[in-house]
């Protein structure tokens, strides 16, 4: 089974706001077997709407409209819907009635132009929206199912989970084994080169998914015994460059293994400003590892907050092996934990030389008083050092404790 | 001028990657008045691709593919972009020279999957890489400008900000008139309902664009002084919401204020792990003002590091106003700085109760002595209480600075 999601928003073709919405539909939509074959971004144009969906119209059996659903005079995503499917729009006052309501029990009056939100479709059906006030939309047109649902990420998620995907479980194929194995450390090409032969031997389908911090491998086949012979080949050549299968992210497998095995971490930070931090306590239950950070950014707070020393301040430079060293040793002993992991380096665009460049970065490891750096030369970009240096710090902490 | 986007990558169908090189061209587009149309996004099959340069052909002024032009056996750009434009690809030997240099350079053989690379095809122009081994492509055909550009973020940008921009904007129209009033803390109904009767009688085209942390308000028009009316109106209305013009993120205003007032600061977290330093730092020279933060996952870490006081903890508990108020004054104390701010709360999605239910966050501010605590109840996702917790932090603080 296949899918074609059209997403619609003004913002997103003028570059305001980055898309996850899609993102995150075609990652739910493959774990239960179906392929996001297309994903056609549109304004806030009825004409723009309706040529997106007459051009995947009869092609794929699954199509997913995100967005425009608001109240304002931009959306116009029902109205094109409509028009599609041959339909015409009522006002549901009963609807209108429980929408009122929900605006008063916030203790607001329900603005005019939320009246709007209370049209509904005279064909196909309704689909409930526990998070907010537009209605999400489904219709059935030969072989393909149309879904319409907000643009707003919660509502759309909740949607999606509570009714389309498992409508569309029910329905989709299930004999379709799907492995992915994720990669970081080894650049595409040479991971390419080393996988290559075994790649073109097998039946599996291997596609390689270059994401900015790492290589996704995912294997797919209707043989459960191909996938799982090549998986552990594939194992056999890059094990140590693998920090998880499937949707497992870095920053998951690392909480596993700390949970595991019982460890603590504290983490200072300087260049990534507390990203690391950040990526840390994206995971849920993190607090039961993670004690804290501390984002010392100026060298006082290095020297007073985490003990680096004023000789290697001087000597050596706040971006240095024996700055990082410190502060790793220093993170741990303030927050009392098992490991100490620090980030010193010069994020750019400024503040670079011809010995330190921009890019430079040392992490530090101190794992109850056995402490490593490793120095890395990323780009010249200053978001993308912090993103490749939180990676590094999180791939260096996973395979100091056996990842 | 208009122009469509074909990004290229089963990872970005498949949900492997968030596709925020479109986000950026779309804004760099927009920025020389070229307005982006539609995006198509496909996976890397030579049909696909084709199928969708013939979909866009002859609709647009500029077309503009992104991804594909990697070494591995997915990517296939060039063969369909050759298909289409009626060309053939030649190896060039002296490009497949220079390339193994410089990969020479760096201590690496050169893959034999490299090898690819330097085939160009025998018509149209060629790009140079001056950050990769990916050649860009460019053909004119009729009235279309075709380009073809790397997914690699930082090959990408450099390619449009070197070569394709300036080209363009020597051919777009400059006359268009574009300003973006970009607001926070309003909903959008209740921004539009606000706005509702000044922006039916202008007649400059607005629109809304709300994002998931705010709404963006854009004005275009040919006429300066309408455009300049209605933002003044706008301001009347609204303008404590107003954080920005144009591109400016709120963090940068906020940088922005605290260097022209000379004022430094330093944040305490809990909830939000780190995000907030995070969003500060991704600013280049946030060094001037930003002295650092501590993220205080647990409560000792709290008392030790921020002399919250153990009755505050056990009477109040970790996330409440009195917590907030003694992390924000503690961290102002500890770094030594203008402002202290803090943010504790219950991300979740466990940790909530009936009293205190998850999405619950008190934001406290010290300004040179001077405390403030608010209180916000956000949603009951993880991530959107850590991005909605960091942005009202920011906007408390913009607003304490008089911004």
């Amino acid at each position: 089974m296949n899918a074609a999601l059209i997403i619609i928003g003004n913002e997103l073709l003028s570059g305001f706001t980055l898309d996850s919405n899609s993102t995150w539909m075609g990652r739910k939509l493959l774990n239960i077997g179906i392929k996001t074959m297309i994903k056609l971004t549109v304004g806030d144009s009825e004409n723009a709407i309706l040529d997106s969906l007459r051009s995947v119209d009869e092609k794929y059996d699954i199509v997913i409209l995100s967005g425009g659903l608001g109240p304002t005079h931009d959306d116009v995503t029902k109205k094109a819907y409509c028009e599609f499917i041959g339909a015409e729009l009522v006002f549901d006052e009963s609807y209108f009635l429980k929408l009122s309501e929900s605006f008063k029990r916030r203790g607001i009056d329900i603005p005019e132009s939320n009246r709007d939100q209370a049209y509904i479709p005279t064909k196909g059906e309704i689909i409930p929206n526990s998070r907010g006030s537009a209605l999400g939309l489904k219709f059935v047109k030969d072989k393909t199912r149309f879904y319409v649902v907000p643009g707003v990420p919660s509502e759309m998620m909740t949607m999606m989970d509570e009714y389309i995907l498992p409508e569309l479980s029910e329905i989709a194929p299930h004999d379709l084994i799907i492995t992915t194995i994720r990669t970081t450390g080894l650049m595409e090409s040479a991971l390419f080169d080393t996988l290559k032969d075994i790649v073109k031997s097998t039946k599996v389908d291997v596609s390689f998914l270059p994401g900015f911090m790492g290589v996704d491998i995912r294997l797919s086949s209707r043989n459960k015994k191909a996938v799982m012979e090549l998986s552990s080949n594939i194992y056999d050549l890059i094990g140590k460059f693998i920090y998880s299968e499937d949707w497992e992210t870095l920053e998951e497998a690392v909480g596993r293994l700390l949970r595991e095995q019982g460890l603590t971490i504290a983490v200072a930070e300087s260049c990534t400003g507390g990203l690391l931090s950040d990526r840390i306590t994206n995971i849920p239950g993190s607090s039961d590892y993670f004690l804290g950070g501390m984002v010392t950014y100026d060298n006082q707070a290095k020297q007073d907050l985490l003990g680096v020393q004023t000789y290697t301040l001087e000597e050596f430079g706040a971006v240095s092996e024996q700055t990082a060293k410190e502060m790793a040793q220093g993170v741990r002993r303030v927050f009392q934990g098992n490991i100490g992991v620090s980030i010193t380096g010069i994020a750019g665009p400024g503040g670079g030389t011809d010995e330190k460049p921009v890019g430079l970065v040392f992490i530090g490891l101190d794992f109850e008083g056995d402490t490593e750096v490793r120095s890395f030369t990323f780009t010249k970009e200053r978001r993308f050092n912090k993103e490749l240096s939180a990676q590094a710090a999180l791939n260096m902490l996973r395979l100091s404790i056996g990842g």
